[in-house]
């Protein structure tokens, strides 16, 4: 009786069409050993030691596990014998099965990082069979400007009417403040002479900038956020860990509080990305502020086995009509698959068991999975 | 045989009379389904918004669960019907039902957070057929003195003699420190003069404050704490989560570890409430200072059904004497009783489960189950 | 044919050599029953107040549990008998049991914490009968310079030929810059100006320092902290928790990323020794850097049943090639054996549910027990 409902529960979610409302695009490309290996690793640049390989953690175990039988190899297919047969198939024709494997409707794509090598939006659409929407990323607009010589009086005025010219199909922004400042510097709207001044001088330095301009400045990043603030679309804010650049322990999305209660600010949906290992601080957020969501994308991934725990984590404060999924891949087409895969596992073990303990009604569990998985993404983004 | 173990250790926890060593008033009167999800949301103030409702959240499922059966409703009856039977029985009936339920001997109730609206002491020791006893808010009685006009010289005088005199019947003190200045701030006894300074700067600003006086000043916040520290009854200190006004991460146990080294604050028990999602700092805490000792109430009933992990994670670093039982329930009588249910089912789950692995002795594990429910707190507050 | 696997994995694991990479030397004296409890607690120097036992926590319960049968009593044998079976068979022979019954091949063995009263490195060797080598605490070095009046321009010259000289036949060297300043500060290589005058202030004072030049100044320890990374033996941080002299949120290893993303740092290996609570942040640090690895010694002796909990957190960002075991015991020698069985029963229990449920590969299981157990640390230490 317990097995039945367990199993219609997992039944239910193997066949969620999913909303992956923070992803970037795939790679199409061959990937060799060390390629493939590197980005198994979020945190460091690489290369991978030659004493290690990251095929020893527990994403490479995952996509042994649950990428192998996608392309025909059994479960926990040796590393070589993987990325033979990954390269026997071609990597258009992998990307194409893992995009589509991964059960994925909606694609809501941040085209800020490292475009050139990965799918675009319409491309991702193409290759899942899927519908795919564009993220607007704050910093990568203000690089462009800035890299036009925008600046001084009419930094503001152009941003604004770039910013409002590239979210008319965009369904959201997003910011890395994380990465470039850190949450805990003063996060209020800076004075517009202040950003006319900080605009020119980056402008004024970026002759000097290898590789193109870069944002720094905690004055134009403010600016950022505050201008899409006025726009009223929801803002997607990089929390938590990420690759060594960033101060983890500044990510924190807690130190955003003083933010948060801006008024401005409560009028338009945050969405914190990520969040791990500051989850339970992230659904504390998402219980106190009713426009504060958030996930535990990226982190699912690379736990492996151990996003059951993560995602349970991720259920204690946050209403759950403020949870979402994503999977934060980028690259390997392997990772947009399998954040499906651990997300769909962690809630069919997690919720199923507190169904089987009498915990939680069986419907409410149903309900409860289609929020987080599908329907929460779809109110907040004004889809469907 | 290890079955045996377990429903014998169920049986013993279900019949265990709780001590709540901290705890509010609780409501007698009618709520309607808006002010009844509002109490749901310890960090907003609410309203909830349209798009969703409180009840979906593990506090919502697990008032539904175990709430339900107390009004002669099956488990995870619907919100609506919940409600509908919450009015036909009246809020008084209801809140002896709950308070009855907990299995609670004596709630030790804090009175200083909207009194007007709730049960008082000798209301929540009639309603439960148990025994009640105050304990002091330390601020409230600052603001007391203040409302007065006591300032300058007077000041101190005057708060040593209303503590004195308002502790008679209690039986410890608390501080909200962490709402008001957080703990990441010098937390020394402040000199005679900048009392008197700081009281006499408060009261002559207080015309101008709606409301009331609210008591915001650190030195005078940290006088009230010292005071209590000479007095000797246990100080109760909120720490982590709270509502959004609070600065979470300032409100980390952690930042108190200059005001426990403090050889006068080591001759009074310290208890350190909530916790959550600091509970393993304050375990740190608790093992390091024999005077610290901390619950994790409040977090167990907003995470519902993973309080089993909180309470799991609660049982690490301090040794057993240092822990107590509390529900920190305000408002909904469903809260009141929910802690207890909640904490028995974590236990019995937790415990039981290392008893049955061999990992513990069967004694040992009730032994356990008294000091932490019942016992310890006992012990500290001079009761019985 | 899963039990099978479990069991194989079982046998695999409780047969493993391991290498204990950061422990202390055992006791040899009888311990009287107040001795005993007070080395049951790391945060305080006690003793243990009358009102209760330091056995009624994790660490006392596990000893009862995992350590009574080692003196042939039984599985929870109460403390009195336990203590009264310690007496009757001598401090050394009990000793020795210990030792021998952790099933541990190598010590690496820090000589710089109250190294009178326990076994050195030779002894430590001929009581277990295994191999133990010394770790070089950066700190007791430069307190020996200091003792000896060594200051001025002399000390860096001096500091560096001692260290020289004294890691001949060490492994590694440590330090407990966590205890005596905390990683919030500048950790990067003072001038040698600095380092002359912080070591001629610091013998100027010594006259007026009982109990010997104790090492505080940040100047020199960043500077004996670079010396060793000049000298490209691996370094041995202590992180997280330890006694309550420690601010443990600033012994967070985050605070350490500035350090480690210095490019000379970055060629040595650092091992981030305990890390409770932030093994979470560890891991990130693991993954984010070729160089950087970290066990959760310490606390899972501390913790006791909840090792379990504790390993499984362990194992998520981090690769498995930088992960290692110790027990960081000091003292008892229950805890030098306690350590390893706990070690050994969580990772049978939480990669066996792994291998059990299909998520990883048995031969992969038994791999990564390896690598954590003993393959890491002697690829890190250079050993046989």
């Amino acid at each position: 009786m317990v097995r039945v409902m367990r199993s219609d529960l997992a039944e239910h979610v193997a066949h969620l069409r999913l909303v992956d409302h923070h992803v970037h695009g795939a790679f199409t490309v061959d990937l060799d050993r060390a390629e493939f290996e590197t980005h198994l690793n979020e945190g460091s640049p690489g290369p991978v030691p030659d004493w290690m390989t990251q095929f020893d953690s527990q994403l490479g175990f995952a996509i042994r596990r649950f990428g192998a039988p996608v392309l025909d190899l059994p479960a926990h297919a040796p590393a070589d014998e993987y990325l033979a047969r990954r390269t026997e198939l071609g990597g258009r024709a992998v990307t194409e099965r893992f995009l589509r494997a991964a059960g994925v409707s909606e694609w809501l794509v941040d085209t800020g990082y490292a475009a050139d090598s990965i799918l675009d939006v319409d491309g991702m659409a193409a290759a899942s069979d899927g519908r795919a929407h564009p993220v607007v990323r704050l910093e990568s607009l203000a690089e462009e400007l800035a890299a036009e010589g925008v600046a001084g009086q009419d930094y503001a005025d152009e941003f604004g009417a770039r910013l409002e010219h590239a979210t008319r199909d965009a369904v959201g922004v997003k910011s890395i403040l994380a990465y470039r400042a850190g949450f805990d510097i003063d996060l209020s709207p800076p004075a517009p002479h202040a950003v006319a001044d900080a605009s020119r001088r980056w402008v004024d330095g970026i002759e000097h900038a290898p590789g193109g301009p870069r944002l720094v400045d905690p004055v134009l990043m403010r600016h950022g956020l505050h201008a899409a603030v006025q726009l009223g679309l929801p803002i997607q804010i990089h929390t938590g860990f990420g690759d060594r650049d960033l101060d983890l322990h500044r990510a924190n999305p807690i130190h955003l509080l003083d933010f948060l209660r801006t008024p401005d600010v409560a009028r338009v949906p945050i969405v914190l990305l990520h969040c791990y290992p500051y989850h339970r601080e992230a659904g504390y957020l998402a219980q106190a502020f009713e426009n504060v969501h958030f996930d535990v994308g990226l982190a699912i991934n690379h736990v492996g086995v151990r996003s059951t725990q993560v995602v349970a984590e991720s259920l204690e404060l946050a209403p759950f009509a403020k949870q979402l999924y994503s999977s934060d891949a980028w690259g390997p087409p392997e990772l947009h698959h399998l954040g499906a895969v651990l997300w769909r596992r962690a809630m069919t073990s997690v919720v199923g068991r507190w169904v089987e303990d009498g915990d939680w009604a069986a419907d409410d569990a149903l309900r409860v999975v289609d929020m987080i998985g599908r329907a929460n993404a779809l109110r907040v983004y004004g889809l469907g």
